[in-house]
């Protein structure tokens, strides 16, 4: 099979299309026939050579995809060879084929198309794993994302308007904030000239939020932990301004709060917090909601897979708005 | 009536037993006649002037106290007088008489004599709340309490074992090791001469402890997120090290770990993290052990109320083992 493979560690040309050997299917696993794939903020790091796969994952990028079932492992009875899915993985998803455990692929919404599936798991594993599952955020609460118009920022504002929260983005353009107003969200704070505790804390009378979904980590700490509320959840997936800061305990301490900083890759399958049970969560409660036209993929563009460094430039100049996805030519 | 009043801020002689006024009963609240009350740290920062009572509680120090209900407000249906009890108090406690909202008492555990009871709702509602509540501490799980051997510390390893978790202790002597061995903790790390962290990943085969209640803060914050297992939850309960240390959040994220900080005095009566919501569920889940036999409450020494500064000179000290209560004189 075609892959896009990283001869060495760099800028974005060092992505390669170059021809590899097809993956093998596990007892536990399916193999997928790849139709799409999308670009993640973990792919730029990986091809820059400072995230490593986690043990046993595939060298090649790409932690989602969608496509068709191609072989299913001997110990698996829920998928069969012809099935339209898509799959949460730990790597491997810029290639032709893909093997991943059963437990990690997803049916293919109804009434979504196989490409636009193919940047889904990650955004709802992410949104829902890190915000409903760790965070607890449930109806009424309030819940600021930082960089609003991103693939996860995109899709936090649907999942906090599915369970009922308001929800707040940061961005850093108008055109960023009309879509994320249009999407869902309540207010827009630009990063760039405003303050976003002091817009925080006027939004929401003084008492803050109850949750915040950050990317930026040592650059915020201290400001995201002025804007939480009494008993708030911090959530850090992403250290894009840096990952050692000074953390005020005494600040966070007078709000009962909490800071919390996780990821999906490095998660096992199975157990409490694994994988596979944020896979059957989402399943559960977040695609009757694609299904139903409430949730829906938001995607920038499309480009061939081939053209995978163009859509790493794309992602890294953050000018787009949701998700960059590749598409495995015919 | 008398109580210990705080003319000034400085060292233990401040405290003063002085006449004051008797307190009002609200409609909400019983008014106790104090039999015993206990030293918390707390009491010591606020003596010092580091920490001032909550909005609308007593200047008198005191967190908890047992005793007879000799008022009972308005709206109160569950007490009478002449209910022997014990509360948890915003303060007011180091008094003859205290008011306090009904949700804050606890009836005196059957078998139990009412002086003992004074010095138990602090370390049942702060081991409860944090470990069980806030950090979720089940069975099987690992849990390293820092100052074993302090009120909270001898009360959480008993927490522990009621709830089927395995715990670890630090200490800094080896009669603190002997006692908290006794009370079940199941190893025992002397912090003076050894590293806790290579400790704790000898003792659970690398892989960390899944809950830590820490009193340290600052000083033991990248220590304790190195002894996290995956998914390990740091509850930071007081900042005797300092309250402003650098989070490594790469290191919390590889695993998917949170650092939370919390007290008890500044929550509200009500609400689901409310002091009513802690107290309901201490008498639900641990007044039975207490009846039972199967948690106690560790005293070290019982003082006259009128020597509460050599009480505040005893737990400054750190000699203490278990709780130092304040018996009201006759």
């Amino acid at each position: 099979m075609h892959a896009i493979t990283l001869p060495s560690f760099g800028g974005p040309d060092v992505l390669t299309w170059s021809e590899v050997d097809d993956p093998i299917c596990g007892p536990s696993e399916v193999v997928i026939d790849v139709v799409a794939s999308a670009v993640n903020r973990a792919d730029i790091m990986q091809r820059q050579g400072n995230y490593p796969p986690p043990p046993g994952a595939s060298d090649i990028p790409g932690l989602e995809c969608s496509g068709v079932v191609s072989e299913v492992g001997t110990d698996v009875t829920e998928w069969s060879i012809g099935d339209e899915v898509c799959a949460l993985l730990a790597g491997g998803g810029y290639a032709e084929k893909v093997n991943v455990p059963a437990a990690q692929v997803l049916a293919l919404p109804t009434g979504l198309d196989l490409v636009s599936a193919g940047g889904l798991p990650e955004v709802t594993c992410t949104v829902w794993s890190n915000v409903v599952m760790r965070a607890g955020l449930s109806e009424g609460d309030r819940l600021l994302v930082h960089g609003g118009s991103s693939g996860i920022g995109t899709m936090a504002i649907q999942i906090a308007g599915l369970v009922g929260a308001t929800v707040f983005v940061t961005v850093g353009s108008k055109a960023k904030r009309n879509f994320c107003l249009e999407l869902g969200a309540a207010a827009s704070i630009n990063y760039r000239d405003e303050d976003f505790v002091a817009r925080v804390t006027e939004l929401t009378d003084g008492r803050g939020v109850d949750v915040i979904l950050d990317n930026m980590g040592a650059a915020y700490l201290a400001r995201n932990v002025s804007a939480l509320a009494p008993d708030g959840r911090l959530v850090i997936i992403g250290m894009q301004g840096g990952r050692k800061g000074e953390l005020d305990m005494g600040a966070l301490l007078a709000k009962r709060g909490s800071v919390h900083a996780t990821g999906l890759r490095g998660r096992p399958v199975h157990g409490p917090s694994g994988k596979g049970a944020v896979v059957a969560a989402v399943i559960h409660h977040v695609w009757p909601a694609v299904e139903g036209g409430v949730v829906r993929p938001i995607i920038d563009r499309v480009l061939p897979m081939t053209e995978a460094a163009q859509a790493h430039r794309i992602v890294e100049s953050s000018t787009h708005m949701g998700k960059v996805l590749l598409e495995v030519p015919a």
